[in-house]
């Protein structure tokens, strides 16, 4: 019987209804965040939203009955798991967080709409390029953040107090976020040369995340033009090949009269 | 008659009159803004605004009587038509502002003018290959707002007051706009953990941002890419059919001997 | 006697010398903006400008005089002409804003350093590539700022008061700016809809600039590509030529055999 | 005996163990920064350091003793041995500013862990291409800051009091950041015109940027599809060549039942 419920629950048509469900309990999250409309019809968006859960959770555990080991070593089934999971952990007390990540849910999409499927382990597979580039990004990070908090943490506070704070800012200096009116400037009253040490780090970091982008870039052009151009380049190896036999054969032709003439 | 007007309206000369028209109307309703100008030439510009519209209503009215059903299958007529008919609605008490509007019968430079037009060609090819990480996008924002909505509505209504206002605030920090200064710091003194939110969804936000740039370049370059060595490819191809059928005729000439041999 | 001067002024090591002249005479101008260094050296330091003056306004003069009038037919040449010739300008009255335009000689390295020259007319190679797309971003740009004068004008005058100041506004938003912040936050307090130009202004002019930029990627990239590719693709066709040839050598070798044995 | 330690310095495990160093001291150098934790382990942690640069500094020299004039002649060991060489440095006194900057130490795992250092060499090798266009836009910054100093210093001491306060607030403005409600709006008060200069200056440091960053794209992919295509093409190449060398033997073939047929 579990089998059957299986084959129905990987079914094309209880998928598409799975996605009807994710939109509509987004959406119902989503005016859930509206006090007028919680006053109004609050009671029947809790009861939906509980409903739909059981729904989800039916479906997961279906799944993992049907699959049993093999559920776990597909990344999106996990990804769907701890998704589900989440709601089920009582969200009272100090787990009340938890109660607003619910919304998370609507994630489960990517994992059913299939071209956005496709797209999301597109970008995981971009992951391992920038992996390089952005350890070093990083480390860049990294000894920056000492570096401000030793300079500019005891008169600066807010922004370099500690390596955390250090970190934060660099970070909002890094998107270019009033990088100078609210930050350098300021410092710059103070310490007249933070330029020296700001400036070439907008730089650098700009630089680095430019050859985080090429890569990806170069990356994804490199792998269309290699099937591309493999495609032609096969095309014409195959007629190539065929003239080589056609030639071949001709020899052959050519050794049987060389015979008959030395006979 | 009604057909020789067709191909006076479709005529090179009457389209070069209309381009010059709409540029015209466009200087037009600028100087419309000024009041200074409005004192002295008011009148004028109304007269010759409303002269202009009657215009585009006749070449539009003789375009559709020309061409019939085929005139709404062709998405660039539509546009005009639906620029043209703003400015004929009429616009007083609530519609006021479509007058506003009339400003946009300057778009029909698009539709007029080849070069121009080629270019919005391009760009509406290129949106279907961003549908799918819009779309991905679009998810994230929704999810984000629900959750700054639950987490930080109450404390900062104007920015995280409701989905909607919190779907704009969301926007203006992927634009990156006065993020840090403007929004998470504030946000942080009283949530201090509020970094742990927002700089991951800086970082998926640009890389998603990043990704639909990266797609468009790719599929742009490989459309040339693949034509350019198609026809290198196709050269190359047809010099090694002549080769081939050299060869064959080769083999026949040598065949030919054979049985030549043989009797 | 003039045209040996031209041959001088051609030449290498005179190009050398002028380009040092350039050099200290651009961080004489910097030098000059600092009012202790003009107590000190002023004199001497505008001496030395107008010497370097006259020794430009010489080479130039001899270069007209020897090359006549295929002298105007090369852009370097009427680069290097209004720039010596702003300097004559007398710099008194309405004019002295001239005066700090003297600083524009330095540009001069552009044309007479040839690594320089060589990226400023790749430069300006590209910049055809931009002028379709360029013109609809100049459309958009003028249609919404006739838009926002109408909408915004009375109530955000210093913003939005004229078409003028509204394109100067427009272009801040489109760098992004403190837009939301500064300017659509503002405007959104007594137009609450007002989102509803900004938002999609900002994702459209985005749109298109991105498209221009991509356009000039994908011409550089098109170009190299194509210069390579035809490379490769010119060394295969000539060993197909030469296969070619070899074969109908063959026929011939054949053919010859075949009449032998028909005799 | 030295030769024995230098095998040891350069061996695989001894990288590793220099690689956990670097790390750690990285860690304890953040942790310095932390009054707290200086109280309760600082006597520890400084230890520690000095440990840790005495293992850096023999290595080092053993490496120098080891490989003599050559060790200079690779620019990652000079890059190291200027950053151990900062540490030895007193830092008392005036130079108490190099104590902060130990934390470079952590840089050295940019030239320990191979995959740091094949990226470090990769954006080293884009550099040259830069170049040009770099001093192109170094060159319009000089101009542009003689400019700004000259035209605006006198009112606006704080921004473009002198050469260098111009340059750095043009700096400011190429990245985008509060140029306009930070610096030009206010100036624009005092000088209605001054957007005539600073809208295009934004415009082309933009453009020349963004040349520099299409340069750094097209090199890395034009590098890449020809190793690509010239694969492909020696692929087939190869398969050329034989055929002709068939061709050829099936030439000599026929030569021979020639010379035999005319005997």
């Amino acid at each position: 019987m579990i089998a059957k419920l299986g084959i129905i629950v990987e079914d094309q048509k209880f998928q598409t209804f799975i996605t009807i469900l994710i939109v509509l309990n987004a959406i119902a999250l989503g005016l859930e965040t509206n006090i007028n409309i919680m006053n109004l019809i609050g009671k029947e968006l809790i009861i939906f939203d509980k409903l739909v859960l059981s729904i989800f959770t039916i479906e997961i555990f279906i799944k993992i009955i049907n699959q049993r080991s093999s559920f776990f070593k597909n990344g999106w089934n996990i990804f769907d798991f701890i998704i589900v999971g989440i709601a089920l952990v009582p969200s009272s007390g100090p787990l009340s967080v938890l109660r607003a990540l619910r919304i998370f849910r609507a994630m489960r999409l990517l994992s059913v709409v299939p071209s956005m499927r496709k797209v999301v382990q597109a970008l995981f597979f971009a992951l391992p390029g920038i992996f390089s580039v952005g350890s070093i990004i990083l480390l860049i990070f990294y000894v920056s953040s000492v570096l401000t908090t030793n300079f500019f943490g005891a008169e600066f506070d807010e922004w370099f107090g500690s390596v955390g704070k250090s970190m934060y800012s660099l970070f909002q200096i890094m998107t270019l976020e009033s990088w100078s009116m609210g930050i350098v400037r300021p410092v710059m009253i103070v310490y007249p040369l933070a330029w020296v040490f700001f400036v070439p780090f907008i730089l650098i970091t700009s630089f680095a995340v430019l050859n985080l982008f090429i890569g990806i870039i170069v990356d994804a052009m490199q792998q269309q033009n290699s099937d591309n151009g493999q495609e032609q380049s096969n095309t014409l190896l195959e007629e190539l090949v065929k003239t080589q036999q056609t030639v071949n054969a001709l020899r052959q032709d050519i050794n049987r009269i060389k015979k008959r003439l030395e006979n």
